[in-house]
């Protein structure tokens, strides 16, 4: 493989991190995956990790994507307001050191209600730029923080950042549910209950509830609350979007969590449409030869 | 003291534990408060702690309230369900060991969504007997599970278990908000602020990521966003609400809780009337009064 990368691209998350070497047609020559995210470095251990992703990959030229440019990474590279484009993100990206540009998050600032990414853009726009999904489009990407992406002609307008995967674990761990959410979740007949009540509810805190008093009941079975109450919580998600029906919902960078959110947007009377992985690799390669 | 106490009265929480030696008129002539609560509690532990409190307010026979008669505490007093008055509570007690009585909760079983209390009714229907609340009549009784409770002629009829409380315990201790949110609470400026914005969310998932994204990009004061997440907490729980200026709502049992509600039922423009203090006491007499 060595001397065929160009160049090194990194998805650096909160807890994780993804590097590949890069073909300069965008190819993925070879990738790896650690626990290496930016919570566990300190910053100055970030020069020392560079330095081990070229000799391992054989090239100079780093590109980094996601946590490692907010104020909890390595070097700070401001948000881009929306609307955002590949281009505006190329032409903002920070140099952190020699031949390492950190591309910068977007950030919603001037309307009623502030929001922000950092990472999910690139898969975004990777995917449009692929090909995968279309340049106008609304895009959800479920995780711990469930983003809703708004795309006019390539450029990313609006989204919203929904908690519903961290109110999940945490509900799981800790408080009055916790011990009654280890059952196992896919989509099924209590998830689909669970939808439907979520999509209902009106009032998710008083919902959740309904799960523990359904339990004492006997209206809900030990074995089936896991799933029931993803789906009170990824049902009251999907129920706050009013656009469902207008146009088909491009799902992307979900794993299992996209079936979960299609079955949502379904029972909503939406379309969804399950986007390939591979769409962050993508995105920064577009970015990379805009810059190159 | 001794020779004036008529019976024991406990409000036996999950974590807390209150007793009270009670004259025969009702009066509270001693009180202990101590963390005995069921969680801390064998199931064989309880016959010393009976024994314990005869000794100390020099009488025998004892009522209990609360979570000593759940399935995780000393002996369960099945609920009764919805509507319930203060009659049906004190025929079905639970006779826990000679001269031990407890007093059962209540259930919504039949309905569209399951529910449960156990404890809270005896504040409400004391609060009720003593004339410090009408016999029909909405009730708030703000704590880590929010309840609101109707009321027809001094019967429960329905009630909503909110877990907003809990949910501000979660966020705080866990989670991406973690360590944000150790400022002061209070009615002010910014919990203002987060009332309006939570009753206009309709999506409180969402609307709790503002807070990170409105610190990151310096639309919230890190002083202030303790304060600014309870409004927005207690703004989405009372907007749910579509009757709260149809007739005043009756706070009780909230200590300073209850004063933030009250301003969520005055900014949606209701009628908050805070009900003093002592509700518990009065509905066991009242219960003890139609047993003894």
């Amino acid at each position: 493989m060595a001397g065929r990368a160009a160049y090194i691209a990194v998805d650096w998350g909160t807890t994780n991190r993804r590097a590949y070497a890069m073909a300069s047609d965008g190819t993925v020559l070879e990738s790896m995956r650690d626990d290496r995210g930016v919570l566990s470095l300190a910053k100055d251990a970030y020069p020392a990790e560079i330095s081990a992703l070229r000799a391992r990959f054989g090239t100079e030229p780093v590109i980094a994507v996601g946590m490692v440019g907010s104020s909890r990474g390595w070097c700070e590279a401001p948000y881009v307001d929306a609307p955002a484009t590949l281009k505006q993100l190329a032409e903002s990206c920070r140099e952190a050191a020699r031949n390492v540009r950190i591309v910068p998050g977007i950030a919603l600032r001037d309307g009623r209600r502030p929001d922000v990414m950092r990472g999910e853009e690139i898969q975004i726009l990777g995917a449009i730029h692929a090909g995968s999904a279309p340049a106008t489009a609304l895009f959800c990407q479920p995780g711990t923080h469930n983003k809703w992406v708004e795309t006019v002609d390539g450029a990313i307008t609006n989204f919203t950042t929904v908690m519903t995967g961290e109110l999940f674990a945490l509900l799981r761990a800790h408080g009055i549910l916790a011990g009654m959410l280890d059952g196992p979740v896919a989509d099924g007949a209590p998830f689909r209950r669970g939808l439907r009540r979520g999509i209902a509810s009106g009032n998710l805190a008083a919902t959740l509830f309904e799960i523990r008093a359904g339990l004492l009941l006997d209206r809900l079975e030990p074995s089936e609350a896991a799933a029931y109450a993803s789906g009170v919580l990824i049902g009251a998600d999907a129920a706050t979007r009013d656009d469902l029906r207008c146009r088909p919902v491009h799902l992307l960078g979900g794993g299992a969590l996209s079936e979960l959110y299609a079955a949502a947007v379904t029972e909503l009377g939406g379309s969804p449409v399950i986007v390939p992985d591979g769409a962050t690799t993508t995105g920064i390669h577009a970015l990379w030869s805009l810059n190159a």
